[in-house]
């Protein structure tokens, strides 16, 4: 059954023809853009509760702004599905975040609406910044430039940065807070705390409705009265509201806060707002799932809450069967299991605990766990705090938000030696969140770093012992590193084992062609072997586990015994595991050849694992024509010689 | 001569003596600090100005707390000369930032007194309050933890994360805002200005003053009326100053601002704040360079002045006759020369305007240049911004700062590929700042990376031609990185050439030997070969200029007619240019062996550049003894078969 959008909806090309309805039209057509949304994601899952939040306030902007011309950014950006809908995308939305299809998040090669691309928190004020600036230096003095962002992302210590950059700028920037209480969980920060005071306090609430019932007297003719309006908000200012806001503190202009699911009054206040010039804060009130009732009440299961009914909003469970579990339920299982053995165990996520599974710690031991925000910095300092103090840290950031805390892993961690144990959940190809949340260059990035140990389950009790073997290693950095959804393993609640540190195993003895893998991509060279059976091709298979240290003896075992070496992983093949393996197999001058398989040299978009994975050529059936064509040519002989 | 410290601290072997002091001999103490930083660092260059702002405030701490057992984190580490000189370093502080000396940061592995390493800024709240946390598990609660953080790295978005954090966190951390105004250079930012308004704002100080009054009567004896000193200020903080401050809006208890010379108000101020339970932070206020008058009046010259005479602060300029420029003066030079010709060109710095001389820049085109404070991150992301709206903007930092922004540079940068000019200044062995600012990871993390131009000139020239050419591409983003210090070239301002991206040139013709370089240490095998001739050995030199992408033609061509390639490189052996060229040779199956010099896996301390490239084997002298050692063993014969 195909989907279709309401009536008014379903004539809405572009936000021209938005521009033309009039208030009761707008009210309706917000109406029809949840509907169509809910529809839609009841179908095809994405994420739900953040765009149903803003669906006003969407409407609201492309109705009063000048979009494309006018600069939108969506910080995150999954937030941003009614914003494609409107800009002409309201049928390619069906495909939504499927392979070849149209991206979750905004994407600026996608359509000319989308003005900046996004997918991690908190760079919204910083890129709307930069394109204030640009437009004030091309002399271009009526553009405007919204940054829309929640306040978990404000949370984000690079939008901090900007606030602060902002706050002196004479730019035309709106920063429209979205705050809705709620990142992905309900996390507690101070700023979060301190937005709730705003909204309640209302000495405060009446001293700027004092202000804005000024502002709103002077409707359309702002511009000459823009020094008494000045005038009137630096008196308030003088006296009792003299830096009494955090954003007011750092020279934002601070409105709000506003009723985000009040249509009409959204576009007053923004149309308002146009004429102001300089930075400055709107904050509006939504409630996340906004329109949909148990996405308003369960708010952390309809972040992105998979297939449901669209009427009644009750989740559709498939019956699979019993499956292998969640590496990241693995990992929630095992930390309490570690901890309860060793009490200097503390557990540390940046505003991920239901995602990487420490939600479940954060039941049992809440003393012990701490979400400490969108923070991947200051995580993995305050852990390495907590190491220095002699507590054993596991501090778990998926794989391509640790980008944000690289510089933090050298410096605070890897130069002191602290015994942090590094928890990369989402290492490798993520599947549907695309391009910036695939977890392909962790291992690359870490394997240049010293003192770092640097290790990848194959499956789920690897990942256990590794975790146990974490906890006892007690001299060095320990980076676990895991992949999205579901290991191979029934039964994986085993006895605790240590693995020794820089050994792998030799899985599969065979001839002519080594295997050689880390991680879960282990199991795919195990299904080739498995397959090229029947067709007598017999490779051997090393599962390495550690990148760092590598286990040399077993490579010294797979050269010496092997005219070509296959690694495979599920990272970039620059600087990870096949140049590892080809700068072994240089430094110790073996004639063996390397092929490397793993994701190419260029950004992987969205998809299913699979599609991507055999987009990347490393899924199994990838393995086994790689291996079947290279035995049909007598495999590697060394095609050029030196002189 | 041997600098002598004073009387009284000449006989301070650690803080147990210091607290002998009475109130006179603690001034007198701080004067004797004052004058022994001045004399050692007049003739063994160092920072400056921050530890002379800090003297008071230093032996305040060490006075007042209980070190070791208390922690001490100085943010960033360059103020704390004092602090190594109260704490049993006082005659090993003469071999302050030399080889094998004592670092000029604090560091963990050098005492116990050094709670936590430190050289980047900002990381100081963080680290402090996982002490604290850590504390507090181990049912310690009367230790405390303490973070000397400048107003110029509480601007960075990890200190701003962890701020957030600590609000909502019960634990014991004292936060010390040192506020001289200053970082070193004098930027702007909201959150400085509004320091500034603070210290000048009379009713706040007024109240402030009040409540600190009342909390001075109650002495020692606080503890059984801490309740009392809540509700009074609860009283205040209920009426005028709900929420009045920054800090207090992220329920961190703001305490200030102090005068920081005045050591015995200091000791009064830190025991009164001992028994405050919970996140609070003294705001104190120094002058940077205090005690050194032209320190005082010129801050950024004095940062880290070089020799000067230690009783009237006159800098000594050594008559080095015509030298050759500084990187990063032909850098400021030519983006001047640039956006003169293009008026697309901006210039953005976070808050290193005279570090890497884009304060040439600001004073003549000051609309065009911008520093954003210590940002690095926003710095990236705003360049984004900047290059999606049509300007072509050249972002400097520091090679080792650049990892603060590795999440952007992918993210904002690279997925979009933005044309942005990412200048890394610093690249390679840095000298006396030692581990933690060396920038030798950069071109292995972002080899990685889809999209970038990767690049590194070999001398002034082609540097100058380098930022010709990014600013002429305009569909990528293009790195340019370059060391600390002077090139080889007096006469450089050549007119522009445009270097064709992925072209490298081959500079020497020789046999059986390659030497394969990027960036300044071409020169060095310049030299070697130069020395070589005389021993009758000839090797070939290709200078890369682009690691990516990597010029193939010339690599075919070194592999084709030689028999061992050494690569050589100021950064990482592990995933630069020796592996890119390793990988190489693997993929075209040539059977030449491949020896790569860089800085070997281990964290370097400090030194001068020439003993630390020495250690690392890569200096001229090191690349002459490998090429001889290798010539006399027959160059690289496979030393192991396969089957």
């Amino acid at each position: 059954m195909i989907i279709k959008s309401g009536e008014i909806l379903s004539k809405i090309e572009s936000p021209a023809d938005l521009k033309k309805l009039n208030g009761d039209q707008l009210k309706e057509v917000c109406k029809e853009l949840r509907q169509y949304i809910i529809d839609i994601i009841s179908q095809n899952p994405g994420h739900l509760g953040a765009s149903l939040g803003v669906v006003e306030l969407t409407v609201a902007l492309h109705y009063v702004m000048n979009t494309p011309d006018d600069k939108l950014i969506w910080d995150v950006g999954h937030q941003a599905y009614g914003h494609k809908i409107l800009t002409g995308r309201r049928d390619a939305f069906r495909n939504n975040r499927k392979y070849k299809g149209i991206s979750g998040f905004p994407k600026m090669a996608e359509s000319e609406y989308d003005a900046f691309g996004v997918g991690h928190s908190s760079t919204s004020i910083s890129a709307a910044l930069g394109m204030a600036i640009a437009s004030k230096l091309q002399g271009n003095t009526e553009r405007q430039h919204v940054a829309v962002i929640g306040d978990g992302s404000m949370t984000g210590g690079m939008a901090l940065e900007a606030l602060n950059n902002a706050g002196v700028s004479d730019s035309n920037v709106l920063i429209i807070l979205n705050d809705n209480g709620i990142s992905i969980d309900k996390s507690s920060t101070a700023l979060k705390n301190y937005l709730t005071s705003i909204t309640t306090s209302k000495t405060y609430n009446r001293l700027k409705d004092y202000a804005w019932k000024i502002l709103g007297k002077r409707g359309e003719e702002v511009s000459e009265s823009q020094r008494l309006i000045s005038q009137i908000e630096n008196a308030i200012k003088g006296s009792i509201l003299e830096k009494s806001n955090f954003f007011e503190s750092l020279n934002i202009r601070y409105f709000g806060p506003v009723d985000g699911h009040n249509i009409n009054k959204l576009v007053k206040v923004l149309k308002d707002l146009k004429t102001i010039r300089g930075p400055k804060l709107l904050h509006i009130i939504t409630t996340k799932g906004k329109g949909l009732k148990p996405a308003e009440i369960n708010q952390t299961k309809y972040h992105a809450p998979g297939l449901f009914n669209p009427k009644t909003g009750e989740l559709i469970k498939k019956d699979l069967g019993i499956l292998p579990p969640k590496y990241q339920d693995v990992f929630g299982e095992t930390i309490i299991e570690l901890a309860r053995l060793n009490d200097k165990i503390v557990g540390i996520t940046p505003a991920m605990p239901s995602g990487c599974s420490l939600n479940k710690m954060m039941e049992v031991m809440p003393e012990r766990t701490f979400d400490v925000g969108i923070a991947e910095q200051h995580a993995v300092t305050f852990a390495a705090g907590l190491a220095s103090s002699g507590m054993t840290p596991f501090c778990n950031i998926y794989s391509s938000f640790m980008q944000r805390a690289y510089d933090q892993v050298i410096h605070d961690i890897a130069i002191q030696k602290l015994p942090v144990v590094l928890c990369m959940d989402r290492g490798g190809i993520v599947g549907e969140d695309g391009a910036t949340h695939h977890g392909v260059f962790d291992m690359s990035m870490f394997r240049s770093i010293p003192n770092l140990i640097l290790s990848a389950p194959m499956n789920e009790v690897e990942l256990r012992n590794l975790m146990y073997t974490a906890q006892l290693e007690n001299n060095s950095p320990f980076c676990i590193r895991y992949p999205r959804g579901r290991g191979v393993t029934k039964d994986w609640e085993k006895p605790f084992n240590i693995l020794p540190i820089g050994k792998g195993e030799k899985l599969s003895e065979g001839k002519e062609i080594a295997l050689v893998t880390i991680g879960h991509p282990g199991n795919f060279a195990q299904e080739a072997i498995w397959m090229l059976k029947e067709k007598n091709i017999f490779p051997s298979h090393y599962n390495m586990r550690f990148l760092k240290p590598i286990d040399e003896s077993l490579l010294h075992d797979a050269c010496k015994s092997h005219k070509t070496i296959i690694t495979i992983e599920d990272g970039t093949v620059i600087g990870g595991l096949g140049s590892s393996v080809i700068e072994f197999v240089n430094k110790f001058k073996y004639e063996v050849n390397v092929m490397p398989l793993g994701v190419p040299d260029r950004f992987i978009e969205q998809g299913s694992v699979d599609e991507l994975m055999q987009e990347c050529n490393f899924d199994t059936n990838s393995i086994v024509e790689t291996i079947e064509s290279l035995s049909q040519t007598n495999l590697q002989i060394p095609q050029k010689k030196a002189i």
